[in-house]
């Protein structure tokens, strides 16, 4: 038993910084056979201190055992050419990454990016590259000369997190933020606020968050989440805010009573009074500074939820039905009127919106052309339809992205297809797609092995070649051991082949080799 | 029921930064009713880099929210009789914390410490006094004037970690040793090898990691170890290293067969050759410097282990059967045998020696009477036998505090008493306790969540008077903050009333509040 365990540990470990092991896999990548020892390395051409942070961060993880340093660090020679780029979607994240057979000053390792965000994706890549000898002590970069030509498929790679059924501390976020950036995914979606708990608060409305958190604690400040946003942005991560109306908002009735259609019966909100409409204008004022790019939230995009309304507390009231029967609205159209009025607020604040899928099912091409439609019922096949009448997609069917499903493979996450049956000229049209962490059984203490490592089986089919990473068993190795790679970061991903997503191992063993030992 | 839970949610809230809300309860405690705002603490009259550098930590742990400084910062004089004490066993970790009613700069907040630990023991403390409003977003002492005079019960209080069940990453033991420190636990007892793998490099005997890690990459280099043990030293946390023997060495034999009676039996280690010895020697070397106080452990105490010996091996072997036969040993004379000459090692290179229980039960009072006595077996009351024949005691009952018994309540472990049966004249021998992590079930994704929060509960045994802490339902609402406290600073300790310790929640509620929200 010992002997043939330690022989496939050894079968796994030998594809170690080899092309193997960068997950999720470069564009272009081709190695040599010949390995260069450095005890670290010297970065010559960063201006920008989004670009000297990131060289902080990842030096001690490309370096995390300390050594005697017997033979000269090697220079990097890095090329950016805005190092002071804007991140938002669709921001050049490509690099290149080339490092000789015998790198010296003459001829040096040399990175290239047209951002400083490219630049940190390429950092992420060297950090994969470097391998540590225990038995010599020493670092190496393995398969040299090696020349890696890389950029993202999709522009939006994103994880969902739900701050509402459970509240997440910030420094449980940051956490998040920085395990994204480790597997290129670029975009952290805020599920904010939800019928269970407002945690943020809001100063035009205080009282959504004074009464409508879960305790006076469990919530952000307007700096806590401006915090956060920059703490994403320096890590080339784009934190999209979600605000979920009409339904999904029981928790602004705390507050807020006259918003909703009555105390007992609390969502859809109250489309019939503009006290709703002016409470949303001003809380998103809050969040979006009232105009583009500006705000607590600078990103573009804005997504406004629309998703599961059951619309029998409107017509349960008689206040609000009457007002419907004076409009000549039946449900649906009230319903429209609602995402509508809720649309032009966030394009009046120079804001791109997204909704989830109900409301293309509902309202189809009536719908702004701008609005990007985010797939995410199980069994959709919406995509085509969606992309041929010229809207964007996202992709997170429900089942397959949606990481709350615990019992979901990452077998079936990677094997996942965002273009299935969208028609090539409309492939632009698909931005991309998100893990969905949605929070019902997530705190802080279940939520990193929740997400992880099945989060990576997503982002390496939103960052990498379709045709070269179909197969599930070619990848498994590099699979397990980017698990490990998370693990000695101190990021909590479960065992990569779990049947039940976030258990614990069930007896002794290795990180690759998870077989009990004896 | 949501007006319900709300009032649940305020009444434990109401005690926030209020006499009931500091874990540990303090020794001696008092409180006003006035409170006191300030943005943050200036602290005068540090010199050692240690206090400095604890202050740094804790000012971002203290101060988690940016505000806008409205009024003066607040001083705090510190007075450290000796800021650059050693620590080990007993070193003091006292303090005092005083805040007046209107501090001033004549009236300062003062701190009184005899080390530089006594003095992160107070920052703990001042941390969870200061309570954050995030309607005023402001800071504020309440409970004003407070006096608190705090001292431990027990100079030895720790947590167990196993890191050959499966390999810690030492970013992982990281976060371990932050979390200790915040619950005022002292002991980092590192159970580094074990019959399943060796993950550490000893520079004098290679083999033993080289090909008895689970891979080339899960093991931990001399260099991490010292960076392991620095950064838990600057944190006020003791690491104690186990070497386990003649017992759970199976893994020693990858590397080195001819120190196990065979391949196919692996353990108890081979007697009957002096190589076994020469290794162990050249093994403590490499941990302890070879001399008292020095090497990658300068801790005085060291764990051997001697738990759960078959000696069945032994006697199937004809070569250790025959030395048995020429030495007039039995098993048991082989066994004593065995610990007295690991025993003798350890004690030639300055360290005092801890063994489990066993090694009492077999050989009592005919032990060095240095020998520190570690109880663990289930319904064990070995104590007062132990302490009445004047050895010393640590005490870690199998059921009552292996945090890897998962329905083990945090009740039962708060409701442990150490010195149970232990007479007056003896307690001072009774050292302590620790809470075993044991690691068949544990890695990277499931650690913190099974130590946190019950670890709490023995932290509070172990530090606080005995008679102010016997209720349960008392100490709930201040374990349940505690809890909170630790997710805050992204430490994934689980919902406070699991059944079983570290299931994630099963649906939406806060973090005080667990109960599902309709």
């Amino acid at each position: 038993m010992i002997f043939c365990r330690f022989l496939a540990v050894a079968s796994l470990t030998a594809t170690l910084a080899s092309a193997a092991t960068i997950w999720p896999l470069p564009q272009s990548v081709s190695y040599g056979s010949s390995s260069v020892e450095t005890p670290q390395f010297q970065f010559i051409g960063l201006s920008s201190d989004d670009s000297k942070n990131a060289v902080k961060r990842y030096n001690p993880l490309i370096f995390p055992h300390s050594v005697e340093q017997t033979v000269d660090a090697l220079d990097i020679l890095v090329t950016i050419d805005d190092e002071d780029a804007e991140l938002q979607l669709g921001t050049d994240e490509s690099y290149t990454l080339s490092v000789p057979e015998s790198p010296s000053s003459n001829s040096p390792i040399t990175i290239t990016a047209k951002t400083q965000y490219g630049f940190m994706r390429a950092l992420e890549t060297l950090s994969q590259l470097v391998d540590f000898d225990f038995d010599a002590e020493a670092y190496s970069i393995e398969g040299v000369p090696v020349e890696i030509s890389d950029s993202p498929r999709f522009p939006h790679r994103g994880v969902l997190v739900d701050s509402s059924r459970h509240f997440e501390p910030i420094s449980t976020l940051k956490i998040v933020v920085d395990s994204l950036a480790y597997a290129k995914l670029n975009v952290l979606h805020w599920h904010l606020v939800d019928s269970q708990s407002f945690p943020f608060d809001s100063k035009s409305y205080p009282l959504l968050g004074k009464q409508g958190a879960y305790s006076q604690f469990e919530r952000y400040s307007p700096n806590d989440v401006a915090e956060l946003v920059e703490y994403a942005r320096q890590r080339g991560v784009r934190v999209m805010v979600e605000i979920d109306t009409p339904g999904h908002a029981g928790s602004w009735c705390e507050g807020y009573p006259e918003i909703c259609p009555s105390k007992t019966c609390t969502e859809p909100l109250n489309p019939s009074t503009n006290a709703t409409f002016d409470l949303i204008e001003g809380l998103f004022k809050d969040l979006t500074g009232g105009q583009a790019k500006s705000g607590l939230f600078p990103e573009t995009l804005m997504h406004l939820g629309g998703d599961e309304v059951n619309t029998d507390c409107w017509t349960k009231s008689d206040d609000i039905s009457s007002w419907m029967d004076q409009q000549g609205f039946d449900e649906d159209d009230t319903y429209a009127y609602f995402i509508a009025r809720v649309q032009a607020i966030a394009h009046s604040m120079g804001r791109e919106v997204i909704g989830w899928e109900e409301i293309w099912n509902h309202f189809g091409t009536s719908l702004d052309p701008s609005t990007i439609i985010h797939q995410w019922l199980p069994g959709s096949t919406v995509g085509p339809e969606v992309t041929a009448a010229g809207y964007r997609l996202i992709w997170s069917t429900d089942g397959v992205w949606y990481l709350d499903g615990l019992s979901t493979t990452w077998q079936t996450m990677y094997e996942a297809e965002p273009t299935e049956g969208i028609s090539p000229s409309s492939l632009h049209l698909v931005l991309g797609g998100e893990g969905c962490m949605w929070g019902e059984t997530v705190d802080t203490s279940s939520i990193l092995q929740t997400i992880w490592p099945r989060a990576a089986a997503i982002s390496e089919r939103l960052w990498s070649d379709k045709n070269s990473t179909q197969n599930v068993d070619v990848a498994e190795p590099r699979y397990a051991e980017f698990r490990c790679h998370l693990n000695s970061r101190g990021i909590a991903a479960a065992p990569y082949d779990n049947l039940i997503a976030r258990n614990a191992p069930t007896g002794p063993g290795g990180c690759l080799d998870q077989r009990r030992r004896e």
